[in-house]
């Protein structure tokens, strides 16, 4: 397996070896010799395509980062079901949700100039909110990105939630909690006929 | 300094110090040798009160995470203020949030029965929504367990929120976010008077 790779070759082997070492363990926590090893590459190789530890993580960031926002997208006529879409996500990616989370954490930034492959998600989604106001589907009494990042709330809410049991349980129970992000975000959303219950 | 502390005072000193070390640099990235540095205690003694690093963090997450669950109070009358407690808690104590969030990655409990001084925050909590169900004042359609990872999804939606400009912005933005989370609970939990938007 080991010298008739391709540089690129190489290179995605390393990135999807980091990928698996920092979503478990972090940058603080995860080991160079380890994913090394797990590309089957010699450390020097690795640092020939990488300067340090940190060079590579941010690396993975960027592109779990833009695989996690760009695989849920808004329409203006189905903004609630869009907080069922980031609870399906979180779900079925979790080592791209531990990415983001320890991104955070290390205060690396996953937006702006730094990272340019990475579209601008935040405002993307807002102006699909401004058109959902328009057409009367969310409550135009909603600031647009204060509103977004409520539905993400929403939709992340068990991925958040500290308490094992919930994770233990998640199978049996994801769809009814996935049922209640969606009705909780209808409700949220939803145009009010008088604004005497505000 | 130094000399004339007592054990309990020294006790106090080294997880003082740790809590700070933990919220800016997580368990794997903590050193223990900063930590006995600026407890202005030797390593040796450290290790006599604490068995080892991760040791060390359990201790503090488990009191963060009794500080961070004890502030805030849910009441029968108030479900939807709680949230805007929630949001109020991680801004005054963004270091207990992390503690919470480090925690959470490295896959260490937060409840249950290795943390006996620990309340049993979601049941006590839990228990106070059925109350408000009871009374009319929250929405009895809702699983009383699932309403409570919303409304804390929403009070720290800002809080999970990756993007650094939020961070930057927040003194200014704070009371209207504030605001719009309350609202957003307030419409999650409002009994409906007819089941037809369901």
């Amino acid at each position: 397996m080991n010298g008739v790779r391709s540089t690129g070759e190489l290179r995605n082997a390393i990135v999807s070896a980091a990928r698996t070492e920092f979503a478990q363990y972090g940058l603080a926590g995860a080991r160079i010799d380890r994913i090394a090893k797990s590309a089957a590459a010699s450390k020097e190789r690795l640092y020939a395509h990488f300067r340090d530890k940190e060079a590579l993580f941010r690396e993975v960031v960027a592109d779990d980062v833009a695989q996690f926002f760009t695989a849920v997208t808004v329409s203006p006529d189905a903004v609630a079901e869009f907080v069922g879409d980031i609870f399906d996500l979180a779900r079925s990616h979790p080592e791209h949700f531990r990415m983001v989370n320890w991104a955070r954490l290390e205060g690396i930034s996953l937006f702006g100039p730094s990272a340019a492959e990475v579209p601008n998600v935040p405002e993307d989604a807002t102006a699909v909110i401004k058109a959902a106001q328009r057409a009367g589907n969310v409550d135009p009494a909603w600031e647009p990105d204060d509103l977004l990042v409520l539905l993400f709330g929403l939709g992340l809410a068990w991925a958040y939630w500290p308490d094992p049991r919930v994770t233990s349980q998640a199978r049996q129970d994801a769809g009814r909690r996935r049922a209640a992000a969606v009705e909780a975000a209808a409700r949220v959303i939803a145009p009010r006929p008088s604004r005497n219950s505000r």
